[in-house]
């Protein structure tokens, strides 16, 4: 089989590195890693099982294999590659350029073993990341804004730069936790006020993420027992953590991913939140943030073992509070194991 | 005229708000702004000069709204569009797509004179960023490695989380500064190194761009004045800041770009050490960090006032050291103000 890719992250999965401009071709049993000069040392050293090219027109170098190898047929994925990147190479060679929309998302859809040990790892990063966390907010985050804690919990969450992190974190306070999306404002954060806190950080590259939605004071604490002041909140938070626990339990290979979806979100839709259920039930991760599976009311996708997603049910009432409960789970045995 | 964005700062540009799932349409005087419902309050209340439309399928609702026109022809740029997003419009619609590379950079070549204030803002904060990142260093940088000082630029550049960053600082040591995009290692930070900073911040998301390399010792600081104590770093350091000082006195609106990348790698070349330039001048900078106009030895474009792109000649021996000074001007009255 032949095919060219583009993304980061997809080359990464193929030969060990990547960098920000770069291009891989796979004829058959040939492979070629084509960067430019900034990266000869580094792609020399750490590129396995591809020739390394050094080219200052990537797209040219390309060509050049295909022509040469007399490629007649390569598959590409439409979403990451650009008009531009993709006209420079199909209008110079003859052959066939084939699209597959999420060619190397599908190939990485179930884990080997060396990836579920760096993704457990990961995972146990990130929970040691929230348990700190916690401590600092303790005791220094409250009169402090949202923009504070958000540098909080990159500082916490990095190690102090040491990890880079899976995406900017979302700190929340009440209503801003209503928007799946918060961005930071200045709402100061105060005693018994709710706080939502999603974020991840990279091992080795692979991702984790967790959510947790917490009654803010001094016991401070991100686990999923939580007692908030306000029986609304405790209401609807009880009701995201039983959808969250239910669909941990009943998960199982084989299932259908809407399957999987309909686990935590009929427990909500039954006690008359649907509505506020805004998003999925979760998505894989593994070296992106977001791929496959998806974990969507309209997912035919069949889960298998191997498969890492998370499980992160919500609920959200605009302009009150926002609940979401997020663990990442490995499909073991047939079962979801909490990473 | 008519056409169609996709990428986020290009479409900010247009109407004031972005957001990372948009599409922007222009048919004439008429223009729309199309996002998904986690983005509707924002939208409703941010976007200037458009009508704000909510849908699930950004593409589809696109389709829509050409067809309903009866668009006959839509400029593109290739480079911001994906072939997947691409496709979706194009094999949906019988108008005429025409790729434009560069068209909303080419767009924002000239700043405005709003602009120019929020880029001088921008780096005036940058500039006083430098100096409290000196200061946290020269107190406790020493003994830090590459990794803790990179996230010390980063706190110290987004103000502790206040400000986003235009890119991840470079903060290289000795032989690290070697490569111009080095990325952090754990080499150690010990007086009379060497230290390259390469930082930026965004002020209403406008980007700020520096370079200073500097001795590190209980007096370092981030000015030009630097003595090392290797003479060989020395003499590239002086030829450097000749060359940055040279091209910052002699660009003029009216010359070509690659006449003002002569301007200093004439002086670097004339001394012996071409080989060791290995970049080009400069950049434009904007919403973007990288954008038009590009000082490079090829480039023809005309330099005008009101043109805003950074002078950073650089000197890298590899193994040994790297040097470069880098900052931002503005062209105001046909000469190079530095901001």
């Amino acid at each position: 089989m032949n095919y060219m890719l583009k993304d980061e992250n997809a080359i990464y999965y193929e030969c060990g590195y990547s960098c920000d401009n770069a291009l891989y071709l796979r004829f058959g049993k040939e492979a070629y890693f084509i960067t430019d000069g900034r990266y000869t040392v580094d792609a020399k050293e750490h590129v396995r099982d591809a020739e390394v090219r050094i080219a200052a027109d990537l797209y040219a170098e390309a060509v050049r294999l295909i022509k040469k190898h007399r490629i007649k047929k390569i598959v590409f994925d439409p979403k990451e590659w650009t008009v531009f990147g993709f006209e420079r190479i199909s209008s110079a060679v003859k052959c066939r350029l084939v699209p597959e929309p999420d060619f190397s998302h599908k190939k990485r859809i179930i884990k080997s073993d060396e990836e579920l040990k760096i993704l457990a790892k990961a995972a146990k990063l990130g929970r040691k990341a929230f348990k700190h966390l916690a401590k600092e907010i303790r005791s220094k985050g409250f009169g402090k804004d949202e923009y504070a804690l958000t540098y909080m919990a990159k500082s916490v969450l990095s190690d102090y730069g040491r990890y880079d992190l899976s995406f900017d974190p979302i700190v929340a306070i009440n209503a801003n936790a209503a928007k799946p999306h918060a961005t930071p404002t200045e709402t100061i954060l105060q005693k018994d006020d709710l706080l939502l806190v999603d974020a991840g950080l990279k091992y080795k590259r692979y991702c984790s993420d967790r959510t947790r939605t917490v009654q803010a004071d001094k016991y401070l604490m991100f686990d999923t027992h939580q007692r908030f002041k306000r029986k609304k909140i405790q209401k609807a938070y009880d009701l995201v953590l039983k959808a969250h626990d239910h669909a941990i339990a009943k998960a199982r290979s084989g299932m259908k991913a809407k399957k999987v979806d309909a686990l935590t979100r009929d427990i909500i839709t039954k006690a008359g939140y649907g509505k506020y259920y805004v998003h999925s039930t979760g998505h894989g991760v593994g070296l992106d943030i977001h791929e496959m599976p998806y974990i969507s009311s309209r997912s035919e996708t069949h889960i298998e073992d191997g498969m890492v997603y998370t499980i992160e049910p919500g609920i959200y009432i605009p302009g009150e509070f926002g609940i979401r409960i997020e663990d990442m789970v490995a499909m073991v045995d047939g079962r979801a194991k909490v990473l």
